[in-house]
């Protein structure tokens, strides 16, 4: 959606409030329910969608103060669009205290209608001109991203020409472009098994981007990696440890979403991702080094096999959770030095390149 | 240390063992006891370092396995410094699972073995080429970093030149270089504040570098720093929240280093930076809005009183602290936005650069 378009949403919306008020009737927005109840997966969409459930706010005395939030939002959200600027999660909190009596009291508070008004025009917080306050991933590999500097020259960007370092991935990427010859894109769990990675010069001998997700990818990170993959065309491969978390919570966040922000799913999901390891099979076929499952993973992965949409739309998912469980066992990305610090680029990732088709979906 | 001076060093100690056993002599090995206990803060010196306490292994049965360990952990750096290559932490862990009886169970039984080696022959870890698994911060502005590729070609990484984005600092700095006119490095706590500063330009307009520090920062983020303030001879100015975490877990950390690795702070120290801001006076002056501070903070900050050898050798910050008590307040570096974004660069930032004598030490 367009820089005008957005900002002549807002006021359009805000004129059918005053013209209510003006009419003496009582104004009222609609928004999206925004809760796991509300969700649908389907498989050929590649995301938790949002489901018909609505919420409407009607000005009343017990609901003026959250209704007055959220016209000041709005008009923040317009101005920041006027003005080519943007303010972190954070400061729209801090901007609020200048609001009298309809400051915010805590930041928790501002978030939600944040998230209200984010759903309640169908657009991500980013458009709006909200940035969380955490940073996206690093990035290093052949691509090269378009940006700008302060006076708007555009910069190109080598991340092939980062050396030991990186490309850290702003916190807004909605203006960046790219350009890549690159064959795939390996999102990776952690800081160590991204370093090892670099230091063998993986992506230069296998023509491909290297991120590194840093845990639970940011919101950032997933909209990077999304709008990087839909641009170049090329499938994102995710190489993460091999426990509860690892599966149901970074690989299945940065692929399908996450429940509690379904009216984002469509922009910060990536459907084309898959799941190229480390697999509870690996365990076996590698003789890995593991650890025994804790009391928090078991509760997850029996959780996921009963409630995850995505994991119950997906057999091949239920069986290796399943397996996971039977053999009570973890294991960690770095594993693999056990056979030598060189095995994972000479041996297990281009073992498991040469069958993509066979990553788990 | 040349890197041939750390292999023969390992060499000569573990030739050293090895005439003992033949001579059926017990062996030991020596190494500095770390704990807060054995630590002196010396103000012209500029961060804690180690007392004279020492502990000896003796090969022992009951000893035999840690012994074992030390060994191998140091055979381990040795191969690796003649094969240039590193090792995380973790990957370590990992190697050791090819030791037989020797080794380890968990991986904090070998970062302990780990820190005695690094101890013990008075490096750092990184010397050693072990590498921590988490990143560093992420970097901005008039600096242009040297490093190589894997081919032994020089980079030269032009920080100025990634717009909305940043250098990501790599896990190991110590064979970076760096070209610069700066005036000054700023290192900032959060990611949010980071990217506005990025955002409004604020390092071309002051010719700086900015540093964004991520929280805590981590070790590869404070040798960045050091390294990069001592070869540029420029200060280091801190800007974090004001809280007790902010002040005598960030600052204090990023100056004189911590208790419990104090064999590395003449590494990972900064003791040319100085605080900035955020101050307690800062609360009064600005009208900033506040939190109240709870009761961890409460206890942070009156152990700090009480305990810290950095803070009770400084008045200034004595001062700081019991006014930030007296208030009962803590404040946010993104407080300022309550008086319009650009408040932090056009008039608070400006405002106290006027005086940088006049930050607390």
């Amino acid at each position: 959606m367009a820089k005008v378009a957005i900002d002549l949403k807002i006021i359009e919306s805000a004129r059918d409030i005053h013209s209510k008020i003006m009419r003496r009737q009582k104004p009222t927005m609609n928004m999206p329910v925004r809760s796991l109840g509300n969700v649908r997966y389907t498989p050929t969409v590649g995301y938790f969608q949002l489901g018909q459930g609505q919420k409407t706010r009607t000005l009343t005395v017990g609901t003026v103060k959250t209704f007055a939030q959220t016209l000041k939002m709005m008009s923040l959200s317009k101005e920041l669009i006027l003005a080519d600027d943007m303010a972190t999660k954070r400061e729209a909190y801090y901007i609020s205290k200048n609001w009298g009596q309809a400051a915010f009291t805590e930041q928790p508070e501002s978030d939600t209608v944040m998230d209200d008004v984010e759903a309640m025009f169908g657009v991500n917080r980013e458009q709006l001109r909200f940035v969380p306050e955490e940073k996206g991933g690093d990035v290093a590999g052949r691509l090269v991203v378009l940006d700008r500097d302060a006076k708007g020259r555009q910069l190109k960007i080598d991340c092939a020409r980062f050396g030991s370092g990186s490309y850290s991935i702003p916190i807004d990427v909605e203006h960046l472009d790219f350009q890549s010859q690159a064959k795939f894109i390996l999102a990776i769990e952690t800081a160590g098994a991204f370093q090892r990675l670099l230091k063998y010069d993986y992506w230069d001998k296998t023509n491909c981007i290297l991120i590194s997700l840093g845990g639970v990818p940011t919101r950032a990170c997933r909209r990077f990696i999304r709008r990087l993959s839909d641009k170049l065309r090329i499938p994102v491969y995710a190489f993460v440890d091999g426990d509860p978390y690892g599966i149901c919570n970074i690989y299945r966040t940065l692929k399908v979403g996450s429940g509690n922000a379904a009216h984002l799913n469509q922009y910060f999901c990536v459907p084309q991702a898959s799941y190229l390891g480390v697999t509870p099979q690996d365990i076996i076929d590698y003789k890995l080094p593991t650890h025994p499952l804790k009391q928090v993973d078991i509760k997850r992965a029996k959780d996921a096999l009963k409630n995850d949409p995505f994991i119950k739309h997906h057999k091949p998912w239920q069986l290796a959770i399943q397996q996971m469980l039977d053999l009570g066992q973890r294991v960690e990305q770095q594993a693999f030095a056990k056979h030598g610090l060189e095995f994972v680029v000479k041996k297990y990732l281009p073992d498991k390149l040469k069958n993509p088709s066979k990553f788990l979906p």
